[in-house]
């Protein structure tokens, strides 16, 4: 199931990379940043995702024969380049974090350390799967949240942004923290359980709503969850499903699963569902509801006390409705001189929120009682001690800092190419989720809020801060080595 | 390069499946159209896009061994049914309208005739690409529209909702009036022509911005378009430009294409920068832009009088950033009796404008004059003469009536398949965009405006309409046959 995507990349990344290769710089070692600027939706972090599809790319990057005459078809590339192509592997080292952790603006979430070639090459896949993926894991999780502990389906394939919307999409919104998924598809390659049961149509193509309910009594009998808003809720789906429950499942000695509401008011609805099951001996019958559902609409029905078990969400979970791009961006921040030396490379912009971190970095999380409570990027020889003091301060307002007494640090980004051989292998996706819940859980609730969150620290350290501040003066050249 | 998508489906169209075959009503004909509420942006049409790849699926449909023992792993289905599954293929028929084509809202723009467990499964991969397409398609015709006859082009893979959100993606932006993608791929598999010169990366890789420019056009003398922002555009970017051009390719007898402006006022900007490169005596050096551009954003700059000769747009073209959802639906409109007859289906909702429209049905585009003025649903078999006067009506205001007597009928729907064969060739990339073109064309300017646009009358014919009256008077009980 894994294509051949290495042409999935920007046109210009191939012009540059004959360039590179025609002007002697094809060997330059270069390092870029992964990173995103906005937290989508004005939430206070976001969950990274789509890794495992970063490390199934570039094992399987290769230029076909195909690929090679499309390329030379297009007139403009020599022999040489198309041969050097021919025989081109990713030989180079990737840093990330694991899937599933939370993430905040400005710091890198993916390193890459390659020839110029082969880490321009990979941009516009890795930005893809990181900006796809976190992208539908932060909502995922925002919906997740709001639903108070009620499980969260994902159903939304059939509105998603292609096949890659839907499959990887449901996988990231499992990471995120729904329980399961509509896409069958995602159940066979990722695991992530599939789940459904009947459409209106089934109900439409028998000649009653109870014949419909008791067919599919009799074929399910350990899973039924009848849809009931195909005629009239409560004058007609509710009684005929309890006359099935009664007629059909009772006998058998069997017990419905649920019933699904999916149009109408749902708060009303769900209310007079709850007390016509209940006076019908079936308190444990669940009630799900899917219709255009978001964080949004959950908290809102859950403040006026709708009566849901679970919720499906469709088109607003998998395409990000409500702001549907991740900004994710790859950025140069050092390249390495003849002599093996890395010279920091700045970005400056005249919008400063645009000006780049340079170096090849590390990052450190933070925790003081458990609780994460600042990012820390360094150079990436830089060691933090925990039994030493260590002062922290606001890259942007330095007067404000802080000394830590009693911390732990925890190195953020993980090895996971090295030298072109992957070293890193994917947990399963239970753990991803898992890993997932836990670290959302050891973020302070005022991060957590949903409406102007209280902003999480980005740090620079001492070192790191003062190559940027010369890089700045300097206009972005690097005066030393 | 086409996986086996046949799990792409919800999960509750293999239960329902089950339940159709233990019922004994999988060969029951059922009939489903596909069809659309609303045109995102508040637009006046949209265009049909996805059918090439709806093709692919269907012709490549079938329930692989590793599908197969995923099913039986998951313990609820019987082994006459996988059985069943296992020699399943696509037996119906199919028709819609061809790709490029203007949509409006309640017509069915394709309609699946086959027996109960085919027409059912198909439903998700069907909307996924119906859906995804014509919404890239769609805002794509928006962006080319107000770029007034400037190319657009499409820069988004890095910021797609997945591989085939960047690859389809770039199709339909294609088809829907984009001149060109960065999507290699999408170049190689559909020859929608790729694009790109240079990132910002390239600039940083070189001791000077001089020497980089100087190197690309070394390189490409044929084919130089340079980035000019990585620095500072006015002071470094356009003299640097400049004197490449009259260093490197002047001596070589060569022109350069243009220049490129990421980031800053670009109607300030551009202005100032066709101004430089018209006294360096470069006129025909062409300005493009890009940075988060979109239709309501190149009518501003346009407007202020930028000079801008052509757009590259990304993520908010190729996520339809505005309004990301396009919400084409699949719904049974009729089923067929033991003796073939075809009795009408329709859901009927308490909101009024999911009531659907019943029966199998065929749709008429009418023109005056060269231009569409009205699409009108007739029941399958009938006919309209051009050669007698035609009486329409509003379906909702009964008493808004108008006779045709000088028009044109055209039928919109085309057979795609037939009794489960392919009878049906996609033109090529090109030809799409020029039909598009032509047919948008063939719209009233009033349909074509961007905000408040006349609704395009999408009417029933009088058979039609008695028909759908007679179901709502029965509750949707068809009483006759």
């Amino acid at each position: 199931m894994t294509p051949n995507f290495t042409l999935l990349c920007d046109f210009y990344e191939l012009t540059m990379a004959q360039g590179y290769f025609n002007e002697g710089k094809k060997d330059t070692v270069s390092y870029f940043d992964v990173f995103f600027r906005k937290v989508p939706d004005g939430g206070g972090f976001a969950i990274f995702a789509g890794l495992e599809q970063v490390i199934d790319y570039i094992k399987n990057l290769h230029f076909s024969e195909e690929d090679l005459a499309f390329l030379r078809s297009k007139g403009m590339f020599s022999e040489e380049f198309l041969d050097y192509l021919k025989h081109f592997r990713f030989t180079g080292d990737i840093w990330a974090v694991p899937e599933g952790t939370p993430i905040f603006p400005k710091e890198p979430v993916m390193i890459i350390r390659g020839n110029a070639i082969e880490a321009q090459l990979i941009e516009t896949f890795v930005l893809l799967s990181f900006n796809h993926q976190s992208l539908i894991a932060t909502k995922a999780n925002r919906i997740v949240r709001a639903s108070e502990g009620r499980a969260v389906m994902e159903f939304g394939s059939r509105r998603a942004q292609g096949t890659a919307g839907a499959i990887m999409g449901a996988r990231a919104a499992y990471i995120g923290g729904c329980s399961a998924t509509a896409c069958t598809l995602t159940d066979r390659l990722y695991g992530v359980p599939a789940v459904g049961t009947m459409a209106h149509s089934w109900v439409q193509m028998f000649d009653s709503e109870y014949e419909a309910f008791a067919a599919y009594c009799r074929t399910y009998p350990d899973s039924v969850t009848l849809l009931v808003d195909t005629y009239n809720v409560t004058k007609s789906g509710i009684p005929n499903a309890i006359r099935a429950f009664n007629e059909i499942l009772a006998p058998m000695g069997k017990r419905p699963v649920g019933i699904r509401l999916d149009s109408g008011d749902i708060t009303y609805l769900s209310k007079k569902a709850r007390k016509m099951l209940d006076e019908a001996g079936y308190p444990d019958c669940k009630i799900v509801v899917s219709n255009s559902l978001d964080e949004f609409i959950i908290k809102d029905l859950l403040r006026q006390g709708a009566r849901i078990d679970s919720f499906g969400v469709g088109e607003r979970l998998i395409t990000a409705k409500s702001d549907p791009v991740f900004g994710g961006v790859y950025k140069l921040c050092a390249v390495e001189n003849e002599s093996g030396s890395i010279i920091p490379k700045i970005k400056i912009s005249e919008n400063v929120g645009k000006i780049t971190n340079p170096h090849f970095k590390k990052v450190y999380r933070l925790y003081e009682e458990g609780k994460a409570i600042a990012d820390l990027l360094c150079v990436h020889d830089e060691v933090i001690d925990e039994s030493q003091p260590l002062e922290i301060f606001d890259p942007e307002h330095i007067w404000k800092r802080r000394v830590l007494t009693d911390f732990t640090a925890r190195e953020l980004l993980v090895p996971i190419f090295a030298q072109g051989e992957c070293v890193y292998e994917t947990p399963d996706i239970k753990t991803l989720q898992n890993d997932c819940r836990s670290e959302v859980d050891s973020l302070w609730d005022e991060v957590r809020r949903f409406e102007n969150p209280h902003t999480y620290y980005v740090d620079l350290s001492q070192k790191l801060w003062d190559i940027k501040q010369e890089l700045l003066r300097c206009g972005g050249v690097w005066k030393h080595d």
